[in-house]
C-alpha cells in the first residue's frame, strides 16, 4: 500500500513571520510547544505514578506525534482501526497494540498478514471464543504467535466479554495455537467524561475492584496476564491509584478539546494539560449585520458534541455556530471591533479525535510561525 | 499536486459473485443502477422543464459521477470548496463553477493559478465590492477575462449580497479589469428542507418574484446576467416552475440519504430518486443481550443530522444509535433472528454530503456484485 501524500497549499508559508495567521484555511492547526508540554506532563505523571503508558493514537493518527509519545517513554501505542495499526506498524512504531476486536473474515486476513510481516511486538484484543477458534486457525504455520488480550466489557457495554465470561476467554487463548495470552484490556469509555471528579473516581476504584478480583481468579487458575491496559485522558490519574492497571490508553490529553476541557474543568483538580489544536478558519462574509460568515463548518469540525470555540484572532466572548458544510457563524460582541474580510480566526476542536479525522495535514506552529506539516497518516483507515 | 490514490482493502472482490456482503467495513457503497436512475430522472425532469442542470458535486466529490451527470446532459459542475474546483477542471470537466465566494489572499491565489491554467468555462461568485477589487488586480495580465456570478442572498444569511446591494455590485464586475460578468446566483438553502411542499412551493416562488424584481432592474441598467442559478433537490421541482432560473445546482438527488427522504415524503409527491448510498457496517460485538455492536461510528457517518437507517442485511425494524468513534449500536426486533458476528449490515446515510467526505473510495455495486471503485476524488479539499 504505497501513498503518496498529497501537499498541503500552506508548504510555501513554511518558515515566513506571521504565517500562522496567513494559513490558507480550514486548517487543523498545532501548537508544537504546548502538544510538547503536554506529553511530557503525561509521561511524568505515569513515571511518579510507576505505571506504563501506551498512548492511543486513535486521537492524532500522526506518525510524527506517535515518535514524540515515544521519545518521552511511551512503551508502545494504541489502534482502534486495523488500518491506523498498520500504518504505525509500517512506520517502525514498537508496541503497537488493536484496542477493538477484529472479527470479519476480511481483518482477520489483514491482521495475520500483518502479524507474518515485521513488526516490533503486535498485541490485539478479543472479546468472542469464535473469534479466538478463527484467529487462531487463520494463524496456521506462522512462525511467531500472536500477542492476545481479552477486551473485558468496564460497564460501557460497547467491545468487551462480561468479567464472569472472561475466564473461559482466557483460558481458550491459553490453549490456541498461534496465540500467546498477553493480558487483559478493560477501557472504561463511559467514565471519561463524568463531569464530577468524585463520582468520577468512585466509579474508577469500584471497576478497578471488580477488575481485581479477575486477576485473582486468573492467578488461581495459573493464567498469567502480565498487561493490564485501560484508562483515558479522563481518568489518567485516577486509573494508577487503582493500582490494577499496568499501563494507561490515555489519547487526547495531547490536544484538550472542548470536550474534556469542560469534563474535567473541576477546580482544584485541573489537569496539567493545555489546549494545543485548534482549526483555523476565514471571514468570507460581512453582509450580514448580526454575524460574521467563516468559511469551515461541518465538513471541518465534529459535530456531535460541543461547539467550536472561537479562540486566537476572535474577540473575546465571540461564539462559533455552525451553518452547513462548509460554513460557520461567528458571533462577536456588539462592542467589539469585527474581524474584517480575509482575517484568519483559530477555534478550539470540539471534539478532537473526529476533528482530526476531517483533515489531511497538521500545520505545525510554534508562536506565530508555521514550522511543520504533518500527515494525519491514518485519517480514514479502517 | 499530483496524487497517487490508496489502494481499498476490496479490490480482490471487484466481480466476484456475493462479493457486497464481504466488503471489508466499515465500506461506503452506491447502488450503480439507483445511481443512474436518479440521474436519468433529474435530466429528464430538467429536458421536460427547459432548464439546465449544473448538478453541485459537494455531494459527491467524485469525477466519475460528475461523468455521468454530463453524459445525461449537465452543462457543468457546482462545487462549493476552490480545491473541489481544482480537482475538476484538472480531470477536464467544462463548466466548472464555484459557489462561495473566494476571499482570502491565499484562495485568490489559488484561484487566479486555476484561471490561467486550462479549463473549459471556469466561473466564480462574489459577494462584496473589496473581492472583486482584488480579484481584479490578482487577474492584471490574465489573457482571458474570468467570469464572475453576483452571490446574492436568497434569505438564508450564509454568502451572497443583499438583493437591495446587487445592482452595485453586478456594475462593479461589469466595469472590473479581468472579470466577464455572467450572471447571478440565489441558492436558497434555507427551503431544501422545509418539510410540507406547499410552504417549499410558496416561499420558492415568493422568492423568485423578488429576483424577478432584480433581474428586471439589471435590464434597465442594461446589465446582462445570462446566467441565474440556484435551486437543490429539494426545489427541483418548484425552481423551474418560478422561470427566473436558467440552472440548477442540485446534488443530494444522485443518492437521497435520511435526511431528503424524511424532508420530502410528501405522498403524493414523492420525488422520483430513490436511495443510491450505503455504509456497510459489520456486527462485531454480540455479547450485550441488548443490541448488537457494529464497526462504523461516528467517523464514518455525518453526525448532525438524523440517525443512519439500517437497511440490506439487517432484520425490518432495526434501529441503529452511534456508540463513539468507531463503534454503532444496532437493535434488532425482539422477533427477528440476531445478525450474526462479522455479518455485514448496510445503513442508509443521514446526511449524505459530510458522510461521503468521511471515506476514500465509493463501493460500486450492481446487484450482490462489487463492479467498480471510486475514489472519492475531492475527499477533504478545501
Amino acid at each position: 500500500m504505497s501513498e503518496v501524500q498529497p501537499t498541503s497549499p500552506n508548504v510555501a508559508l513554511l518558515g515566513r513571520p506571521g504565517g500562522r495567521a496567513m494559513l490558507d484555511t480550514p486548517a487543523l492547526v498545532v501548537d508544537r510547544a504546548a502538544l510538547d508540554r503536554n506529553i511530557a506532563a503525561m509521561a511524568a505523571h505515569a513515571r511518579a505514578a510507576g505505571i506504563a503508558l501506551r498512548p492511543h493514537i486513535k486521537t492524532h493518527k500522526s506518525v510524527a506525534i506517535a515518535r514524540r509519545q515515544l521519545a518521552a517513554g511511551a512503551l508502545g501505542v494504541s489502534c482502534v482501526t486495523l488500518g491506523e495499526a498498520e500504518i504505525m506498524v509500517r512506520a517502525g512504531i514498537p508496541g503497537v497494540h488493536l484496542t477493538s476486536p477484529p472479527v470479519t473474515a476480511a481483518k482477520l486476513a489483514r491482521l495475520v498478514a500483518l502479524a507474518r510481516a515485521p513488526h516490533r511486538g503486535l498485541s490485539v484484543v478479543i472479546d468472542h471464543a469464535d473469534t479466538v477458534a478463527a484467529l487462531s486457525a487463520a494463524l496456521l504455520g506462522a512462525s511467531a504467535p500472536l500477542a492476545v488480550l481479552i477486551d473485558v466489557d468496564a460497564g460501557q457495554g460497547r467491545t468487551g466479554c462480561t468479567i464472569e465470561a472472561a475466564p473461559a476467554l482466557v483460558r481458550a487463548v491459553q490453549d490456541a495455537h498461534g496465540l500467546r495470552l498477553a493480558g487483559i484490556q478493560a477501557y472504561a469509555g463511559h467514565l471519561q467524561h463524568v463531569a464530577i471528579r468524585a463520582e468520577r473516581r468512585e466509579r474508577s476504584l469500584r471497576l478497578a475492584e471488580r477488575l481485581r478480583g479477575l486477576l485473582r481468579q486468573l492467578a488461581a487458575m495459573d493464567l498469567p496476564v502480565p498487561i493490564v491496559t485501560g484508562g483515558g485522558t479522563g481518568t489518567f490519574d485516577l486509573d494508577p491509584e487503582a493500582r490494577v492497571f499496568t499501563e494507561l490508553q490515555v489519547g487526547s490529553y495531547v490536544f484538550m478539546d472542548v470536550e474534556y476541557l469542560q469534563a474535567l474543568a473541576d477546580g482544584r483538580n485541573a489537569p496539567p494539560f493545555e489546549t494545543a489544536l485548534f482549526v483555523a478558519t476565514a471571514v468570507i462574509g460581512v453582509n450580514q449585520p448580526a454575524y460574521l460568515v467563516t468559511d469551515a463548518g461541518l465538513k471541518c469540525f465534529a459535530t456531535e458534541g460541543p461547539r467550536p470555540e472561537p479562540a486566537r484572532g476572535a474577540p473575546s466572548g465571540s461564539r462559533y455556530a455552525f451553518f452547513g458544510d462548509e460554513h460557520g457563524k461567528l458571533f462577536v460582541p456588539t462592542d467589539a471591533a469585527r474581524p474584517a474580510l480575509g482575517a484568519v480566526i483559530e477555534c478550539v476542536t470540539p471534539h478532537c479525535d473526529p476533528t482530526v479525522n476531517l483533515h489531511d495535514f497538521y500545520h505545525v506552529v510554534d508562536g506565530d510561525t508555521l514550522v511543520e506539516i504533518w500527515p494525519v497518516d491514518a485519517r480514514g483507515k479502517r
